[in-house]
């Protein structure tokens, strides 16, 4: 099996962090590629990076997806982006996002998540209602770092995260945590045996996840809201995006 | 006053029909000034389309903001794309689809949406659910028809929608009904006379609810969701987002 | 264009503040006319009050509605009381608090509203979840004045909305404030500019909302929730009203 | 034990109808007392109805509570009004309306409600959501029928309720049906055997309920939302309400 | 009238406790009877527990029914099981959470329960979001005590009662108090007095509505949610029940 | 990795049904054990059933558990049981059902379930809204046929089961189909072609899924939620299940 991994932030070194979780949980068999967002933000954290991020990830998946079983998108604050790839592409696309919050409501009752920064903050509560889980959220927690702090700081970084998540646990009864930022993974594994409960990486879920979708048989809906638009046609856009259009319809 | 009407769709005949129903409507002293996206889709249906849409409206408002007192974005299922405006630009952003239910709602119990074509239905349900009316729905009802008929035989669009507006009231309700698709502006006041609840055109309605913000000097925030953020930096986009990019840090 | 704004409370001087208000909002060409209730309480705070409400804002709209092309309600905390003018009436009507948090909402993913008194801290917060707007509410702030000691020390009462307002933007992430009490109108203009987000005076919302049903020319409707009920017979109540009914049947 | 039963309406033939019933359940030992509104609507079906039965039910209350342990009011459709009144009265108010949900919702996990009218159909759909039910209406089913044509034949009214109770049953999967309106009392007695689910008199419940709250001795609180308010001062009012309030103050 | 009261756990002593409460709520000519679950657990707390449960239930039903008019399960954190004994039993049957959370429904705004330990808080608030009431709890306050501590020290443990309701007056604006345990029973009309607010005793409560169902003759249901199922047959379990179900198909 | 599948139903049938298509869809590598339920009910379609497996799976699970990395559950309808095994297991425990709805939510707007008779059917219902998801079921499709005429004749089940999976996808637009009873496994697989939307076996999804658990080493939580209760002591159960607890003590 074949796994796009599509990161829609265009730092390659986050590709690389996260892409060596995705291959550290992939099944035996499972090759996973790699592709980075070719414009946009370095790192998506407001609104108006993941406006734009909506044509970077199509037009990254338009020049990679080929070959590939199903993709897996490196984000967790970018829903109506991944929908738009669900839509758009013939193999399955599933977001870390999702995929994270699927496994923790799975384990718990109520997850907490650590997100970085303020304006994240926001936009992981949106996430997490859309997905009908916001009576399930028992908190979001901020990092109160920067991604690039949480890089050059791991052993900071992994103190934080275990008190945050520590906190949850006992004030606020989360039963697991989610790492809420592609720049945490990895943490999961240094961390789990430092807190009680859980602690979920959305990397992982999704690879999983996609790996599921696969072995089930679960393809391209040719019906429904994601099945493939008929003829469309965008002008003036990213030409790799306009060449799988052409190719399309 | 100076309020920007830009249609995030890159199609200038629905551009016009649009402001023609902006100028219809705006207060004496008003002056309503038009922009068209530059790339994208002609008419934005599906979530692909609307994904670039994000680009190419922040591209479109960055053109051409400078000078007005507040922004209307024509367009109904593009939440996440006009989120992205109100936070980017320094003055207040309103989309039609909001302003059309925000109005709906005063008159109603309960309203119902017309829509065209089966893709753009979904997405806007779900911008009813995100504006919390989701209880408040009568129904969607789908015009059965694609922009370009429903401009072509005006006759046939407005018997049509007529219909299902008296079907709505009788069957499932509705108090009020609201137009769900900009290529249906100005309909609103031909049939008004045919349908026993208020009709609501989604543009007036917006270019209203820019007027009240800027005579009641509800400006843009410095703190919170839409605070524009500080040094947003973006390679390989457009031209001019990336020069109002710069400029804004 | 004509405007009838009824307080139903039974004080001229908080009449006079709400509509001092209004005025300063209104359009130019828009005409502004006052009515107070004729019994009932000073200043409602209770559902006892809003209670009898019922019946006084009834009796003031029978006897001053003749001639305006809309109505406002300075009332938050009734929304009872003003379905059911807007059901009896056969122009629009528009209450402050519910014109209020549209505005909020337009402007906003999270909004603080500020209340006086705890009694109509509870009523305020139904009215948010009758508006469907539960999950956006930051939080409700109570001034800890009375609508006397509000009006007696500006100074204070404008120093304590501050305090409180920056409050709501810091520790629970409000992006806009609403005033929620017409003893408070006229503040929101006052403090602007010491709140990081923005203020929003229920009185001047509604004028706006008011202007622009008029001038989309949204009437009344003839069936549906809103629909004048036919034939009303109520015997005892008030001689305005009853004459009301009795023209009207 | 003594329990008032008031009606809103102000017609004296529906009072007769409902205490029959209320005394028909009622304990050995309990005295049902009636008294009808002075002023206001012979059957409340509308909104501006139920806004003048505040002031009339709070009158009427005023008028003759004296000497009862708890209140039981006639009435389905108008909750902000039975608020008024669990906060003005001193001792506990239980509306049929709220009463018929509570037993429903313990006897079923979806009921029906038959209703008369248009305008009701409405009023009673948010009653049920107020209550947090409406996840378990199956749904509103209306006789068609006047409360006059309802008591002038009988016959014909049973079987147009068991012919949509049992569609209830069978088609929306309701497990329990509830009469909806006060001029249908006596009827769930008379065709509980021709329909397969129970069928709840909200008078029966609401007797019930008064009496367990008798019993159990849960008084009027003197904190929170339904605390006696302090020295309500009303102007212009009906006169029993008026000494009332001067006596409370 | 006689009424079966089953306790769910196996503790002789907490059904004395409760089955003492609803003794003296019961109205005159009321027949309690006591009935204890043959096995599982003497206080039932966690969720294996609750499984348990179900079994030991419909067993100790089976037995123990004949001859009662309706059925008061002594529970307030196994809904599931609950549901399964008004299905399978001929007459109705009442638990104690759901008749509690009834009657603080029609009591106040909001409601604030004790609770006994962490595993049962989180069921508590499920059963809380079942009746979909999640909207009017106040905070669920935990009595920091095991049963056998709440029952050793008596002024102890009311005193720690009286002190969390009053935190929940104040600080959560609670207007009612329920007992979350069967170990609290008599416990409030112990603290009434001490307490501005009703508190509610769900042993009390469940006895007042069993009693309202059979005096309003709302029987068994035929069809629906709750209709006995057909021929049920099920192998290895408990005698009395496996000869209740071979007496029932 | 070793699986335990545990079928809560008596029926070895069954369980031989759903383990066949549990290790077709396991990886290379993992094991498959199957148990089934010792007593109770062979097909378990009602409450009353429901509620007997929680002391049936309970002790399956304590008899067999040991020596697996994690335990699927083949059940849709008794979450309240999967969850105490979530509770007092050592290991992972995923239910097919929750399994199957989770997959459904990353593929679909909208999903439809096929359920097996009336019972059964409100139960899928409460579980699609515990997990948060009511807002996105598309509808649920009644197979008509009994769990035996599905499996005597499997082609009129499948043609049965691709019309209604067809009518959900065009008539309530549902984008994917979930299997909603045991003996429907294997049919996915059969029609996948036949429908337009992918078609989910829960018992591929939750053997999926408890793999993915394993591989990313998301193990037993020491606190929370599912947290192993401490010294649970119950008498006269299933001596399995009592000699599991003696030796978790």
């Amino acid at each position: 099996m074949r796994i796009l991994f599509a990161n829609p932030n265009t730092s390659e070194a986050m590709t690389a962090l996260m892409v060596a979780e995705a291959r550290r949980v992939a099944a035996a068999g499972t090759v996973v590629d790699a592709a980075t967002a070719g414009f946009g933000s370095a790192y998506i954290a407001t609104r108006a990076e993941a406006a734009v991020a909506g044509h970077a990830l199509l037009a990254t998946l338009a020049r990679h997806y080929d070959g590939h079983d199903a993709i897996v998108v490196g984000a967790f604050i970018i829903p109506a982006v991944v929908q738009a790839a669900k839509e758009l592409m013939p193999v399955p696309v599933i977001a870390t996002g999702e995929a994270g919050l699927a496994i923790a409501s799975l384990l718990s009752r109520r997850f907490a998540i650590l997100t970085i920064g303020a304006p994240a903050r926001k936009m992981t509560e949106e996430v997490v209602e859309a997905a009908g889980l916001a009576g399930r959220l028992a908190g979001l927690y901020d990092m109160g770092l920067t991604g690039t702090a949480l890089t050059e700081d791991q052993t900071a970084a992994d103190d934080k995260a275990v008190a945050l998540a520590c906190e949850a646990v006992e004030r606020d009864l989360a039963d697991a945590i989610v790492l809420g930022a592609g720049s945490m993974e990895g943490m999961a594994r240094r961390i789990a045996h430092r807190v009680p409960v859980p602690v979920v990486s959305p990397v992982g879920a999704a690879v999983c996840q996609a790996e599921a979708l696969v072995r089930m048989g679960l393809g391209k809906a040719s019906a429904g809201a994601y099945a493939a638009p008929q003829d469309l046609a965008m002008t003036g856009i990213d030409a790799d995006l306009a060449a799988f259009l052409a190719r399309s319809s």
